[in-house]
């Protein structure tokens, strides 16, 4: 890591927490759309997590209260999900669980409008959303309307700070730099690979990993860090040698298994920022 | 082009379309199968398109209203989402943007064809299918019952020809050499790669294909031959170096990304042909 | 194959059955669970077969009569897809088809519990499952609560005996090495790979691989060895190569379409074993 006054920021690195994922591999429940199933499914298993797709209300909430945190994202929304994503959620707060929300293109219709107001209200433990849902989430005006952002991150670090303040939230918008704040701390994360945002679904399975972290962590903000240090080291590491979006992601799943914690550690470039602007 | 005549029967080569898809990239609404969702949306990034695989009808016609195509697929045929094509099928008219129907396995079941012919009669813009879906759709006898076509391309032009004039929408049959007409025009593209028929849903994608092109087009026709166009140059680029189906898709979607609009309009293999058979 | 009493215990060996599956290829309906979908039919492609997704109520029993065979899987449980299980059971049994039972963390909540023992109790062809849901089918407790398996495939080998027995199914218990038996025959199969289970819904694909075998085979026993040989071949030769679970898995789809039947035979590691423990 490239700031020394990360020590300061962290209470437990990205390789510490990686240590305890391997460990003890978290059982995540992940509540996700039909796109991103299979490869958030993958990008657990290859990170070192426990996956289970696990959504219906009928059994949503007995399922979080076995698992080790929960996500959810509203990407193909539908009445019966937003009803295992209630239950799911009463049962990992039941639980004592860490939850993650994925306000997937939040601002684009009345009905996710309407559905992600509610799951915010409902207290989540991380929020991870593009520029423009995050923007959108802290009230302000954006340019996306659908699942790709259009805005860059820089422009929604107020509003994340905002929105962490006003929803208890760790709030982590991601884009070419990511930023995490929960409205004290901030921290920017560098790496990542032009061919990210060309495979769809890798910021609903980046989500995914944040519950898993969040299942290994002491503190939701060191877990956000950690789950995106990962895959910004992760996708830097794919991009050498890939030639275009289709041979980027073998190399990427094998880059989050392959990257050990020491590795992780020494390759992630995050650095602290004032959560308060000057 | 090997086709010389063919200015006479494009208004746009598919190199125009490109080039236009790629400055502003559309963003396509695609209600497609569970299989299909995630290589679709690969499909579409990789190729400079932008999807969004909104599907419930509570917010299905107000998200085709902001969304530059519509792309409809029975391939795992619910209630709900035959509900939702319904809504966003209306919403896309009511904007007016092209719609693209695949009839996936529409004569394999009564639901099937009942579906199907509802869908007919909303009047897609383009309807894309392999030979024995097209040959149904025209009243023909199909020896395909599944998924996978078992006629071939050939002895579905003249049903291609008669439901493109009864139906008033763009055909296109896909195979082994592809065949599209809108009753009056008429090309057949060559190209692909016999792996093609072994990845899933890679018909499904190109419909979803159809539809990024159709935004980007002023004409049907040569949005239909543009995305044909291009899937059959990727296909033929990825399948020199792939050693099977498995390492055929990740060059595939390298492909699509990679090819640039002069080299498209040039590799592109399209000839001309008379849409009235002599 | 390395074991010379084989012949005494298969009717058909796995080249067999591979070289009647692809010269007349089944049509395998898959009611699978959302993350299992493409991979699964990318897997039935590659074997050689023709896979169809269908599921919802209203078509899966008019589906089920004109496939080879039907395999269901309850990963991503919802009442919707149960009843076209329920459905798509009748028309196999009104048909004669054979059906395989996939009970993904069977024993993890009361919804599966109960709707794995309705689906038991319709008498099954095969059921295939990892040691941990086996064991949990067999009345035995496990460790296991996710759809990842935690107990050796060995500890499971009584309990499959004896729900083998109950049942009348042959049973498949998958893992490092594999375990089938009716009851009355019973063996080992050696192979794969330790990227197999970082890649998920490989085993839900294999389920559906042994839809594909039911539909060319004589016995359900013969075909249950044959996909799990096939599996276990492809896999080891695809882990020659992989530098992880992402490379894995374009070459074992590879793999699978490039053994031979009589390669398969030759590399297949089947090992006779007595049913009834000495």
């Amino acid at each position: 890591m490239t700031d020394r006054s990360l020590p300061v920021v962290l209470c437990q690195t990205p390789a510490t927490l990686l240590r305890t994922l391997r460990a003890e591999p978290p059982l995540v429940q992940c509540i996700t759309n039909y796109v991103a199933m299979n490869i958030a499914a993958n990008v657990l298993l290859a990170a070192g997590a426990s996956p289970a797709m696990v959504w219906d209300a009928e059994e949503a909430g007995d399922f979080a209260a076995i698992a080790g945190a929960l996500t959810v994202n509203i990407g193909t929304l539908s009445g019966p999900f937003v009803d295992g994503m209630r239950a799911a959620i009463r049962g990992a707060e039941g639980a004592g669980r860490p939850w993650v929300l994925d306000p997937v293109a939040c601002q684009a219709t009345a009905l996710r409008r309407r559905v992600t107001a509610e799951l915010v209200a409902l207290e989540p433990t991380i929020i991870r959303g593009n520029a423009s849902e995050i923007r959108a989430l802290a009230g302000e005006a954006s340019r996306g309307q659908g699942v790709d952002g259009r805005d860059s991150v820089t422009v929604a670090e107020d509003g994340a700070r905002r929105l962490a303040v006003d929803s208890g939230a760790v709030v982590a918008v991601t884009g070419e730099v990511d930023y995490v704040t929960d409205g004290r701390r901030a921290v920017r994360i560098e790496g990542g690979s032009p061919f990210m945002p060309m495979n769809t679904a890798l910021g609903c399975s980046l989500t995914c990993l944040c519950g898993a972290y969040a299942a290994s962590a002491e503190e939701a903000f060191d877990a956000t860090v950690g789950a995106l240090a990962h895959f910004a080291v992760a996708g830097r590491r794919a991009h050498a040698g890939a030639t275009g979006p289709g041979s980027f992601a073998p190399r990427f799943l094998d880059a989050l298994h392959a990257v050990t914690p020491e590795e992780l550690d020494a390759e992630a470039v995050i650095h602290a920022t004032r959560a308060v602007p000057a």
